[in-house]
C-alpha cells in the first residue's frame, strides 16, 4: 500500500463530464464533496477555499479550462484563462497550471475541438503533482532525524495538493519509513487550516500529533520542543524568498532565533522565475470578516477595523532549505 | 473630564453588601454585569473569566473575602485564602491581594468583627490599583514619540485593572495627551481577549485601532508599520523575566529581531520578589477546549489532542524596559 492508499480519501476527481472535490470549507465537522461543472463554479470553489493550497489551485484551474463552453473559440477561451488567474494572485502555481493549459491549447490544430488536448493535459499536471509530492518526501525524508519533533503551519498537505502534499508529504514519508515523528499544529489562524485540515490528515493516517494556537509556537521553541519547522509556500522567488501562509515568517524568525531548522516544501511549480525577490510578490488581502467571525460566531464588534493578509513573505535568509521533487535547494 | 470618566464603564463596583463586575465572558457582543454574593461566586468568577487581568483578579479576590461566612472563625478564613491563591496560579496579584487581605485580618482585634477592616482594605487596594494605573501612564507616555503606531496583546486596559490599564493606560494617556496614535490589535488566540476587550476598550475611547490575527504581527513589523510594542504582565521575576498572555515571547522576539522596543506595563503589584526568573514561574494550563472550540463552534474535530498554556514567559533581555508606576526599570 502506498502512502497516498494509506491516506484513505480522494479529494479531488475528473468523472465524466465535471469535476468533484471534497469541500474544505466543511472539514473536519463533515465531508461533503462539491460539485464543479463550469468555470463559474471553479472560481466560486478557489475564492472561497473550496479547495486551497497552491498546487491544488492549480491543478482545479487545469481541470476548469476543460469545462469552457465553445472552447474552439479562442478569445473567449483565453479571457478564461486571464479571469482565472486573477481569482487569487499569490499562489503562482494558480497561473503556472493555466499558462501550461494555453500552451497545450495553442498544439491543437485548426477546427479541432480542443477538448481531449485539454483534458488530457489537466490530468497530467495532476499525475506529475502526485510524483512531484512523492519525490518531495523521499528528498525531504533525508533532513529528517530518527526521533523528531516537527511544527507545522497552515495545510501543506494531500489536501493542498494533488498528492501527498508537500510538507506533509515529507512527515508521511518519514513516519511511514519508521521513524518516530510527532507533529505540532498551528492551528493558522485566520482560516484555521491547522485545525480544520493538518490535524484532520495526520489523524486518518495515524501521525501523532498536537493542536496549538498559533502563539504557542514561541513558548514550545523555547523549551526545546521543535527539532524543525517545515511549511508549505504559496510562491518561490529567483532569490528564495517565498510567500506562504500569513504567520510563516514569525515562524522563520522564531526558528532563527532558537537554531532550529526551518524548511519549505515545494514542487518547482511554485517557482517564480519572472519574481526577482519576496517584495515582487502580491500579497492577497481578504475579506476583514475572516478576522471578526470565526465560524459565523461574532468575535469581535461587526464594525471593528481589521486588516487580513493572506500571506506573508519570508526572506530566504531565513531558510535552512527548500525541498523540491528534484532535491533540496540551500540559500 | 479625568481619562477614566473618557472611558465610560464601570467593571468593578462594591454595592452594599455584594460585588458587581462586568461580564467580560459575554463582552463585546453583549454587556452584562455578574454578580458576586460568595467566595464560590468569586471562584466561579475568576476561574471562568468573567474577571481576568492579573490587577483585577487581585482586586475581585480582596472584595470576595469580605463575603466569607463567619469571618471572625480564623482557621476557616486562611483556608479560604489558600482556596482563593490556587484558582489561577500565575498571576501573582491574586495571592499578593490575598496577604494584604490576610495583614489586615490580623489587625484586627481579639473577638470583634473583621468586616469593616477587611472592606476598608479591599477598597484601598482598589483605590491604589487606580492609582497606579494613572502613574503606569504617566511614567509610560514619556517613551511614546508624538505619532506613533503601537502593538498590543491581550488586555492590559482598564478591563484588566481597577483603574485606566496598564499597556492601554499608557496609550490612553499618550492620546488624550494630543499625540498621534494608531493601536495595532493583536486578537490573541485562544480566548480572543484582545479581538473582544482590547478592541471594545480602544473604540469607547476613540483611539484609532486595527485588529489583525496574531500571524500578522511579523508581517506588519517587517513594513515597518509598528513603532513600539507594550503588553501586560502576570508575575514579573527578580532577574525582570516576566509570564504574559501566550504569544508575547513571539511578539518580543519578533520585536528584537527588527529592533523595535518592546515595553511592559506593570504595576509592582505583579512583581514577584520570590520568584529569582522565569523558570520557577507556574504557567496555568487551560482546558483544551479552548483551542478546538472558539465561542462554541467546534473548530476542529472533538478528539483531536491539543495543547493550551495560558502564558509563556519572556526573558527579561528582550525587553527595553518595564513601566511601573514608580518609573522604568531597564534591564
Amino acid at each position: 500500500m502506498n502512502i497516498s492508499e494509506k491516506l484513505g480519501f480522494k479529494h479531488i476527481e475528473w468523472t465524466d463530464d465535471h469535476l468533484v472535490v471534497l469541500d474544505q470549507r466543511k472539514l473536519p465537522l463533515s465531508k461533503e464533496y462539491f460539485h464543479i461543472g463550469s468555470i463559474d463554479d471553479a472560481i466560486f470553489a478557489i475564492k472561497n477555499l473550496v479547495v486551497r493550497g497552491a498546487p491544488l489551485i492549480g491543478i482545479t484551474a487545469a481541470y476548469a479550462l476543460c469545462l469552457v463552453e465553445n472552447q474552439e473559440n479562442r478569445d473567449s477561451f483565453f479571457a478564461t484563462c486571464e479571469a482565472l488567474k486573477s481569482v487569487r494572485p499569490t499562489a503562482v502555481n494558480l497561473s503556472w497550471a493555466v499558462n501550461r493549459m494555453i500552451n497545450a491549447y495553442e498544439t491543437h490544430v485548426g477546427d479541432d475541438n480542443p477538448a481531449r488536448i485539454l483534458l488530457d493535459e489537466a490530468a497530467k499536471i495532476h499525475r506529475e503533482d502526485s510524483k512531484m509530492c512523492e519525490e518531495i518526501g523521499l528528498h525531504g525524508n533525508d533532513i529528517i532525524p530518527d526521533e523528531c519533533r516537527i511544527l507545522t503551519h497552515c495545510n501543506a498537505g494531500a489536501l493542498a495538493t494533488g498528492g501527498i502534499g508537500t510538507a506533509l508529504g515529507v512527515i508521511y514519508t518519514a513516519f511511514f519509513s519508521g521513524k518516530t515523528i510527532e507533529v505540532w499544529i498551528n492551528e493558522t489562524r485566520p482560516v484555521l487550516q491547522g485545525a480544520r485540515l493538518t490535524a484532520w490528515e495526520l489523524a486518518r493516517a495515524g501521525v501523532p500529533h498536537t493542536l496549538i494556537s498559533d502563539n504557542a509556537s514561541g513558548k514550545l521553541m523555547s523549551e526545546n520542543r521543535i527539532n524543525l519547522v517545515i511549511v508549505g509556500a504559496d510562491r518561490v522567488a529567483k532569490n528564495l524568498d517565498f510567500a506562504n501562509k500569513i504567520g510563516t515568517y514569525n515562524l522563520a524568525v522564531l526558528a532563527n532565533y532558537h537554531n532550529i531548522p526551518f524548511y519549505c516544501a515545494a514542487p518547482t511549480s511554485t517557482f517564480d522565475h519572472n519574481c526577482p525577490d519576496g517584495g515582487s510578490i502580491e500579497i492577497e488581502k481578504r475579506d476583514a470578516d475572516e478576522i471578526r467571525k470565526i465560524f459565523g460566531a461574532q468575535i469581535s464588534n461587526p464594525t471593528t477595523p481589521a486588516y487580513n493578509p493572506a500571506f506573508d513573505v519570508t526572506p530566504g535568509n531565513l531558510l535552512t532549505g527548500i525541498i523540491t521533487e528534484n532535491g533540496i535547494i540551500t540559500p
